[in-house]
C-alpha cells in the first residue's frame, strides 16, 4: 500500500510534514510513504536514519496558497501536489494527501486524478463536530458554490458510504440541511433535492436544521456549498466570541479568577471539542482515487492521523464502492 | 397618530397584548391605540379604567398559528389581523403590529396593505444581537426563501434607510454575507449582487463573514431569506448548546457550584445579550405602510417597546422615505 504526500504543502511545510510522514512510516510498517518535493529538504528534516518504507520523488515546483488553482494546476506540473496527483493517477500510489492550496488540491482530484463516472461534482467531506464527539459527516462546506439537486443526491450517497465504510456506522441517517423540518420547508434547490432524496437507497430522515447540528441531528448531513459554509462559519464565530467573552468574565476579578481555576479544564475541553480544525483529514470524493485535504495548520499528528486514515480508506474500498453505487443508478 | 394592535395573535394573547396596549397608551398620550379583535375578551383585560387614547375594533375571527398564510388571509376577512392591515390600507392607522402567525402578517403587509411601487420582495428586517449590544440589522432571515440580485438591492437601500431613519446611524455599513470577504466570493447571486450593491445610493463595504456577525461586521446585513436563516439558526443553536453544557460543568459538583456562584450572574447577562427574542419588533418593509411582527411570545414589555418602535417610524416618515428612493432608481 502506498500513500504519496505532498510534501511542500501548509503553513508548517516542509518540517511538520515531513516529521508526521516519518513517524506514520514507523507506525504503519505496511504503508509505505512517498514523499513528494524538494528531495534535499525532505532529507534533512527526515534526518540521518530514512525508515525503509519512506520514498522521495523530486518535484521543482510548489503551488503556494495565493495561486489561483485552475492556473496553477495546470501550469506547475511539476509541482508537489500535482506530481502526487500524477501518481496517484497512474497508480504508483492508492492516495494522496496535503496540507497546501485547497482549491488547487481540488483542482488536483479534478482535472489530474479525474472524476469518477456519472460524478459532476466532486465533494469535499468534513466532520463536523458534535457534543457526543461522534461528529456529523457534512458535505459540501464551500467547496461548490452552485449546487443542483442531483449534486446534493450525490453527496448524499456518497457520504453514506464513506460513513458506513470508514466509520462503521450503518445505514447513517442523512439529513438535508434547512429553515425547518417540515418536508416543504426551504428554497427550490431544497425542495427538488428532497424528492431525490425520498427515493435514494439512503436512509434520509428529512430536513434537519442548522440549531441542532450540535447535537447530531443526523450522521451525514447534505447542503449547498454556500449554505454549509455560512452554517459552519457561523457555529465558529459564535463559538469563538462565546469563549473570548466567558474568558473575560473569568479574569474580571480575583474571585472570579478562583472560579475559573475550578471550572477552566472542563471548559478547556468544551473549547476544544468545538474545534473544526481537531478533526482530521477531509476525504475529496467522486473522483478515481483517493485524494485527502490536510488543514493548513497541519501539524505532526494531524499528518500522522490523516495517514491513517487514508489507509483505513484503501483498505475499505472507498472508491470503488462509490463507482459501484454511482453506476447502479 | 394611530397605531392599530392585532389583540388576537401571538402565545399570550389577548391578555398580555391587551396589557401592554393599555401600558403603552398610559405611556404615550399622544397616540391612540386601536385595538382590533373580540371586544369582550380585550374589555375584560382592559379593566374598568379604559383610557381615553385606546379604541376598540371588533373582529369576530382569528388567524391561529396553523393556519396556511396566503388561504387564511383570503378568506378571514373578518379577522383580527386582516381588520388591522385594512385600518393602515384605509388611512385608519399609520401603522399596525402583530404577535401572530408571521406568514399571515407578511401576507396581510403584501396583499391587504400592499407593495410600493418598483418594490418585488417586502423584506422583514431582524436586528441581531452583538456583543456591543448595537445589533446588526439583517434583512433576509427567512422570509423569502428564493432571492434575486435585484431583491438583495432593495434589501441594502431599504436596510439604510431603517438604519439611519430608525437608530439615527448616519452612512450604515452594507455587508453581503458571504463566505469570504474577497470581492469574488460567493455562488451566483451573491456575484451579482455584489456588482449591484458596488453602484447603489449605500455605503457598500463589501462581503461580510457570518463568523463576525456578533462583532458588529456591518450595520446593515443582506443576505437570501435562506442563507441568513440557516445563520441565525447556527448562531442560535451554538449558544443554546454552550450555555446549556456551561450549566452542566457548573453544576457538576459542590466547587463549580461555588464558582458559578460568582461568575453565574454575568454569564446570565452574556446569555440575554445573546437572546435573539429579546430584540424588539421586526418591520415588514417595501409595503404601503407600517406593518410590525412581534414574536409570537411578546408580553408587555415587548409589545410596548413595539409601539414605540411604530411611533418613530411614523415620525420619521419611513415609509414615504423607502417610496421615494425606490422610486428614483
Amino acid at each position: 500500500m502506498r500513500i504519496a504526500i505532498d510534501a511542500m504543502g501548509g503553513d508548517h511545510a516542509p518540517s511538520l510534514i515531513v516529521k508526521g510522514a516519518y513517524e506514520a512510516a514507523i507506525d504503519m510498517p505496511d504503508v509505505t510513504i512517498v514523499l513528494v518535493g524538494d528531495t534535499e529538504q525532505i532529507k534533512t528534516h527526515l534526518g540521518a536514519k530514512i525508515p525503509p518504507n519512506i520514498e522521495i520523488v523530486h518535484a521543482d515546483d510548489v503551488i503556494g496558497p495565493d495561486d489561483e488553482p485552475v492556473k496553477a494546476v495546470r501550469r506547475k506540473k511539476g509541482s508537489s501536489m500535482v506530481m502526487a496527483g500524477q501518481l496517484v493517477r497512474d497508480g504508483q500510489a492508492e492516495a494522496m494527501l496535503s496540507a497546501g492550496n485547497t482549491g488547487a488540491l481540488m483542482t488536483t482530484g479534478l482535472l489530474v486524478v479525474g472524476r469518477l463516472e456519472g460524478i459532476e461534482r466532486p465533494a469535499l467531506v468534513s466532520m463536523l463536530p458534535t457534543m457526543d464527539d461522534v461528529g456529523v459527516l457534512a458535505l459540501d462546506l464551500g467547496a461548490n458554490m452552485d449546487a443542483k439537486p442531483e449534486h446534493l443526491l450525490q453527496y448524499a450517497i456518497m457520504g453514506s458510504i464513506y460513513r458506513t465504510r470508514m466509520n462503521g456506522q450503518n445505514n447513517p441517517r442523512v439529513g438535508l440541511l434547512n429553515v425547518g423540518t417540515e418536508a416543504m420547508k426551504g428554497n427550490e434547490l431544497t425542495k427538488a433535492a428532497y424528492d431525490l432524496l425520498e427515493t435514494a437507497p439512503i436512509h434520509f430522515i428529512g430536513n434537519v436544521e442548522a440549531r441542532d447540528v450540535l447535537l447530531r441531528n443526523c450522521d451525514v448531513l447534505v447542503c449547498d456549498g454556500f449554505a454549509g459554509n455560512i452554517m459552519l462559519k457561523a457555529m465558529e464565530g459564535t463559538a469563538g466570541t462565546l469563549f473570548k467573552t466567558i474568558r473575560d468574565v473569568f479574569t474580571s476579578s480575583l474571585l472570579s479568577k478562583l472560579a475559573a481555576a475550578v471550572v477552566m479544564p472542563k471548559l478547556r475541553l468544551l473549547r476544544k471539542k468545538m474545534d473544526y480544525n481537531e478533526h482530521g483529514g477531509a476525504p475529496l470524493l467522486g473522483i478515481k482515487g483517493l485524494v485527502f485535504k490536510c488543514h493548513g495548520s497541519s501539524d505532526v499528528k494531524a499528518i500522522k492521523s490523516t495517514v491513517r486514515q487514508a489507509k483505513l480508506a484503501i483498505e475499505s474500498n472507498l472508491v470503488s464502492s462509490i463507482a459501484a453505487e454511482i453506476s447502479r443508478k
